[in-house]
């Protein structure tokens, strides 16, 4: 049996005390992926950003805010771990100076400045190992341009699979996927639920994690 | 008995398809006036943006997203109310150009500009005409600014009364508060649950809204 990470949920970037960007990613990918591995009898870590739904009875929980902090609670964890599913939806952007105070509203306009946050899938790629790593891409716009995005973020993190999914998906029950494989390979697996897709992936990835 | 439109959770504003900006409103605190009012007998209707919890049964509900939304089913609603009582934590700032793309991550700084959102209870409270109208200030930093500023917005929003709390507050389930009214005198409730902090509330408006 395999050890799986999970990571699930969106996360928070403070601007201040009160404010924040995150997206809405409600968990329930992360969920559904952590109840097909339990169901299969892998040991299962979730690291979950503030979601709607919390993970299933079973699975070991390490709960967090910001991007940065998903990051260290992989890095804890992934040395233990031979299956890496990043289920999260990871804000790629963080206010650059956080306020210690609640800004007041005036008539002027705000200016922010947002910076890149690490890539947690990436920073994780570069020590992979034998391990299987599988992301997520969620991409807008037309879809041509959204495989070639998802293969380009397939190589740059060094991933063995990458599901794409639309927009549209986000905080939803169901879907259209498209796995893409590091041998090349773009099959479209339809429209289908979380719990579904789940129950595809997770046989496929522990599979791979034992031939190697 | 009386008609109470009552605002819950936080408004989300558009960075681009995917981000947004938010709070961490649960929609506890909406939920527990709404319960409290239905419980005297109350109409109760709520407007709510994205919460955690649900308004309870009983309640006629309003979903939005927006700052704008939020505003919109307010002025639809606010003239045959009899009461109203601002407990959402609206967005004040939103992004001035909601991308139609979401943008990809690349090394370089993003720059956002945020412009002021309409201020749902101002607006309200120039139509406010014999209503009842409660709003609810969440301050940080030292508490006599905090209760200034609490008075200020008391005064710009013509509210019979403003509950002030403190930014711990938000999406927990008890907090300390204070209740500030229109005649000058402000009153330290302590720290309460948010379903005793209603219960203390909403018969103490509603009876003013009988009196009128």
């Amino acid at each position: 049996m395999a050890r799986v990470l999970i990571t699930s949920g969106p996360t928070r970037e403070a601007i201040d005390p009160v404010r924040f960007i995150a997206n809405a990613s409600s968990g329930r990918m992360g969920r559904a992926l952590a109840a097909a591995a339990l169901a299969l009898g892998h040991t299962v870590e979730v690291v979950t950003g503030p979601a709607e739904v919390a993970p299933p009875p079973g699975a070991r929980i390490t709960r967090v805010e910001t991007a940065r902090q998903m990051l260290a609670a992989c890095e804890r964890l992934h040395p233990s771990c031979d299956v890496l599913i990043g289920a999260a939806a990871v804000c790629d952007y963080r206010p650059a100076a956080p306020l210690a105070e609640k800004r007041r509203r005036d008539a002027s306009t705000w200016t922010l400045e947002l910076i890149a946050n690490p890539d947690v899938l990436a920073t994780l790629g570069r020590v992979k190992g034998s391990r299987v790593h599988v992301g997520f891409a969620l991409e807008t716009g037309p879809l041509a341009g959204a495989h070639a995005r998802a293969r380009e973020k397939l190589a740059e993190k060094n991933l063995d699979w990458i599901v794409l999914n639309a927009a549209e998906t986000i905080g939803g029950d169901r879907g259209a996927y498209w796995l893409l494989a590091r041998d090349g390979s773009d099959r479209a697996l339809g429209e289908r639920t979380k719990e579904e897709l789940a129950r595809h992936l997770v046989p496929l990835v522990t599979a791979r994690s034992r031939e190697a």
